[in-house]
């Protein structure tokens, strides 16, 4: 889906310069672990393979690094002030995917095993918990006087991020109509907490760790925060329209396991003939299976969730780059990240 | 088992003390979690029950509120300064519990349904990272300066436990005999890590939230790491031979389920013919029943596992008071301390 004519080819360069930038660091940080845990680290991040071996090309596109490395330049610093901030937020998302893994019973990603599916999920929980408690470190531990703030930056995303995934649980427990309904202003604030707090937290924590004054550091926060919505519901499309080569995941992935998205609250959440049809369907409360689960996307579209979810993502990117607008910024890291949060959001895998 | 004739009446009344005075903190605490997380943290702690019920009696010890609590007393400092570092360490020890069932498939806990048990295996994983995040958000939210050491002071001992708890999970997968064996000091650093970290963080963050200087606080972190091990030996001995009325676990448990604790190492060990005859019990590798379980038992007794773990805890408990002789420590709280040790320690269930 295209929402941009943004300048894509300057992303990918931007990502990996960051990448390159962190990278040591977070190679210094895993290798502090256990070396059991820095094993299910380094498969975990994609650097290896359950066996060991290298795996060139697996590793995640490290997003919440780069959003540091940019907060932290956007802010007058340097690339330097913000690696234990990039460090944390990267092993914290790494932790959360393991430990989010377990909870959904999902046993692919990126087109390769879960770590509780090829460790166990004793070892996956303890894995997940071995991130966490070096990201605390790792930030605890930054050289500065700014490492305190910054500590608590983190503990306020992490707080939110399991109040997002809580509610994300619960949303599956809830009934597709009636009072109790999901409602789609309710999943925007999941998705806020549970996806936007970390890439908020992580260019907040890049423009703390360089000094930024506090009003710089809430722009960037809520302009990451802003992103995620934006994120989740271009992950939610896909995972209803996308195309399986592109995205590795089966064709109406999520309808088929009735999973509570964007596109299909805001299409029940409409007036419209289609929206109670797909309320039936949905209601069986049965996994759909390839006829039903087309038959859905067609409804859901039809009722207009599917423009519901590519407004959604529109308007939480122009929010995003309002934020931007409202306190000075340092240039090319504030072109840079113009150019990084469109692409984060126009994708199609 | 008696291992000191110390004034145990004491140590209840000075454990109420403490709990009492944390009690409000953690209770503020736990009430700004998502609801569900607040009602699974309920249930951990042994407030309420599945259905909300309260459940007088049922809660911990809490062993680690009362360290940090008489941790900063011994430093000069008043019960209020230990606070955020009561309730730290006492929501860290939850999430510890929570997860580690998870790891061992522990079906009960005091007498009760384990979280995963009654909750689900997701959110009990869920449940846990909730509290671990809400932990680290406390105490860097305390006020004054210390603060960000006491963070720094929490960050360790995570480390620590969660490296102690690879090295257990570890030692599962490990022979009984030969090269590959789990060695007793293997397992006594491995208690140091899984439960000497805690306790001795929680006595440190005390002292160092009551700004204590880094002597006093090093050697109170390095008492409750002593603590820590003697602790396990005892745990180990009531896994064996306690009795299952006080214990609340099936007779000879850790023999039936292989677990490799200080008694069976140190037995195995030993230059004695019944080790051999142990070594060859219990390599057979499959789960214990009664009779072979009992016969372990006698096995592990002569050949002196049994007086190797009772040695072992009196030693640790001993390195314990030196440590607190090394520093000045104020006399009530020091007094506390020397009544609340070998209390933990001189246990049967």
């Amino acid at each position: 889906m295209t929402l941009s004519t943004t300048r894509r080819t300057g992303a990918p360069h931007i990502l990996d310069r960051c990448r390159e930038l962190v990278r040591p660091a977070l190679v210094e940080a895993v290798g502090r672990l256990h070396p059991w845990h820095a094993e299910t680290a380094a498969f975990s991040l994609g650097w290896r393979g359950t066996g060991g071996e290298p795996l060139p090309g697996s590793q995640g596109k490290g997003v919440r690094q780069a959003l540091a490395v940019l907060g932290a330049e956007a802010a007058g610093g340097s690339a330097a002030d913000a690696v234990p901030g990039a460090v944390a937020v990267e092993l914290i998302h790494t932790f959360s995917l393991i430990h989010d893994d377990i909870m959904d019973g999902d046993e692919t990603r990126r087109r390769r095993p879960t770590l509780w599916k090829a460790y166990g999920t004793g070892p996956a929980v303890l894995a997940g918990d071995a991130l966490f408690a070096l990201a605390v470190s790792t930030l605890a531990e930054a050289p500065g006087d700014a490492s305190p703030a910054a500590v608590r930056h983190l503990a306020r995303a992490l707080g939110d991020l399991v109040h997002g995934q809580a509610q994300d649980l619960l949303f599956e427990t809830r009934p597709w109509s009636g009072p109790g309904a999901v409602l789609p202003h309710e999943y925007r604030a999941m998705a806020t907490h549970k996806t936007g707090s970390l890439l908020g937290c992580a260019a907040a924590l890049g423009a703390a760790l360089a000094g930024a004054p506090a009003a710089t550091v809430e722009a960037l926060d809520l302009a990451g925060r802003h992103v995620g919505v934006a994120f989740q519901a271009v992950d939610d499309l896909l995972g209803i329209w996308g195309d399986p080569l592109e995205t590795g995941k089966p064709v109406h992935s999520d309808l088929r396991r009735l999973k509570k998205t964007y596109p299909v609250l805001a299409a029940l959440s409409a007036d419209h003939p289609a929206a109670r049809r797909l309320d039936a369907l949905l209601s069986r409360d049965r996994p759909l299976d390839d006829r039903a689960a087309r038959r859905a996307a067609d409804l859901i579209d039809e009722s207009g969730g599917r423009a519901a979810a590519l407004g959604e993502a529109h308007e939480h990117l122009a929010a995003a780059r309002s934020c931007l607008d409202r306190v000075p910024l340092a240039r090319p890291a504030r072109e840079d990240l113009l150019t990084l949060i469109p692409y984060l959001v126009d994708r199609t895998g």
